[in-house]
């Protein structure tokens, strides 16, 4: 098969041996696969892939059909369309997936659409939800919400009842994120004055951390996973405590399979239902075939986007 | 009646009106009230007492008698020995206190270590076991454990079947904690090397706080409900991502009557029936006559000591 490959540094597209599907694991056809942070940091050198995941192929999200499966994988049959959150790999013709992790994709989800759709609403659903219990009628603040993961939360927040404040740094997108349900969108600079919030969402990193934490209200929970822009900040512990905040840090990537598939299910429960409503949709910005997969990862690190960056295998 | 009165940053013994129980409130004649952090932080001007409780009496916990009862307060008949966390006015020959914020002492607690019960043990408790999510098998690091929440704290996590390692710097106390039940005792130096932690209870402050979050494991918690010893840290958020830590702050004074009240059931359920077993103790450092207020606040002051300083307007 073959494969988006790190080689030096540099995206090249390489042959690779055909994974085999193990117990319980399926092999996927792969027809589209979303770009992500982490698998540019693990390009430029920073991210190692997690042990298990193939060191050399970024890719951390698939959909396509099922071609394999392997001993004692019950859940999916020859042909069917699955999504799944990956530990690495996914930019490949080929990738297998342990069947616990996969999700069925719903029909008004269209292939290329249905790549970019597992890391996004994975990270924003256990980011919002599990992480920072956000409620109906609550205020939620995310902060860098044009985004894959932005624009995945900015929807979930709004479909669950509480009130979007969503910062987004480039003005030509803020039409496009009130679009998606955002009560309010600002310029980064201003996302204070529109507390207090119950919920931050802190996607982009350090560098308004500080005044952000300001603009909680008592009890707030603040949850991090994107340090793209820094990840040292001063903090005041007097702050957190008269605040009564609590500030959480959480990756996706690196979960073992049991969290993996406990968030899996948590999607096919309480999301996958508002996608076959066409509540909630996967913004695309642009797809790429894999032959151009180089210009797909340019694309993702220019910024300025909204939603996903994709790479088409099956195209 | 007499208290301990702040008087242009100065401790005072002065004559105030007898306080009148409310709805709901018992007047309560204290035997014995506790010396916190925040009495000593209020008598210096930097934290205002809470609306509601009177401005210049300091005092966050009492135990004594019930001497009246409000309109439908029904907890409680004259002569009861009741124990509690106040907002403020503890420290005085008579106190109000709401009789959902109150607790029956148990007839294993003398008069004195009753009162510097229930600051201590609510803030330990809620801290641990509700913010920190402690759990039997894990492993606590308790920083600053000598004091009156460190030492109830480490007596919790151990009969709760937690690992408490306690960090202690007066070498002289270190036997007295290991007596309370830690299994390693250190100075605050040397603990990252016994990890790695379920959970820290940071009660000094900043200090060494960036070195204990090296010592976090996966998935830790970090409860921050003392800060002494300063207030101002470095974070390092992708740390924080990366082991999926949750660092949260919290505070007692300022709890509305519903969350002190809930804290209270909590003690009833959880805690009282060990300190009526005799597993649980309020270790006092030394105690005081109302009279002899401004000693005991000196004393509380320098430090090294094991668990509570009291004030006794009883005795």
């Amino acid at each position: 098969m073959r494969a988006v490959t790190i080689r030096d540094g540099e995206i090249v597209i390489a042959e690779h041996p055909d994974p085999v599907p193990g117990h319980g694991e399926v092999l996927v056809r792969v027809a589209a696969a979303g770009v992500n942070g982490a698998d540019l940091l693990q390009v430029r050198g920073g991210y190692p892939a997690p042990a298990g995941s193939p060191p050399d192929i970024p890719g951390l999200e698939i959909a396509g059909e099922v071609v394999a499966v392997g001993p004692e994988a019950l859940r999916f049959a020859l042909g069917d369309r699955v999504m799944a959150v990956v530990g690495g790999g996914g930019q490949a013709e080929l990738c297998v997936v342990h069947e616990r992790q996969a999700m069925p994709v719903p029909a008004a989800l269209d292939a290329v659409a249905a790549g970019g759709f597992p890391e996004a609403f994975a990270t924003a659903h256990d980011a919002l939800m599990t992480q920072g219990a956000l409620s109906m009628g609550e205020r939620v603040l995310i902060s860098g919400a044009a985004g894959g993961v932005g624009t995945a939360a900015v929807q979930l927040a709004a479909a669950a009842g509480a009130h979007v404040t969503a910062s987004v740094r480039h003005p030509e997108l803020h039409d496009a994120v009130t679009g998606l349900g955002a009560a309010v969108v600002l310029d980064p600079r201003d996302t204070p004055e529109a507390g207090p919030f119950d919920v931050l969402l802190e996607l982009v990193g350090a560098p308004n951390l500080e005044e952000h934490l300001r603009a909680m209200r008592r009890g707030g929970r603040v949850v991090v996973i994107g340090v793209g822009a820094g990840f040292k900040t001063e903090l005041n512990l007097l702050a957190v405590m008269g605040g009564m905040l609590t500030l959480r840090g959480s990756t996706l990537r690196a979960r073992p399979l049991e969290e993996k598939a406990a968030i899996a299910r948590a999607l096919e429960r309480e999301v996958l239902p508002l996608v076959e409503r066409g509540v909630l949709r996967v913004p695309v910005a642009a797809s790429y075939p894999l032959a151009d997969a180089a210009a797909a990862y340019a694309r993702f690190a220019a910024g300025a986007k909204l939603g996903k960056i994709v790479i088409t295998p099956g195209a």
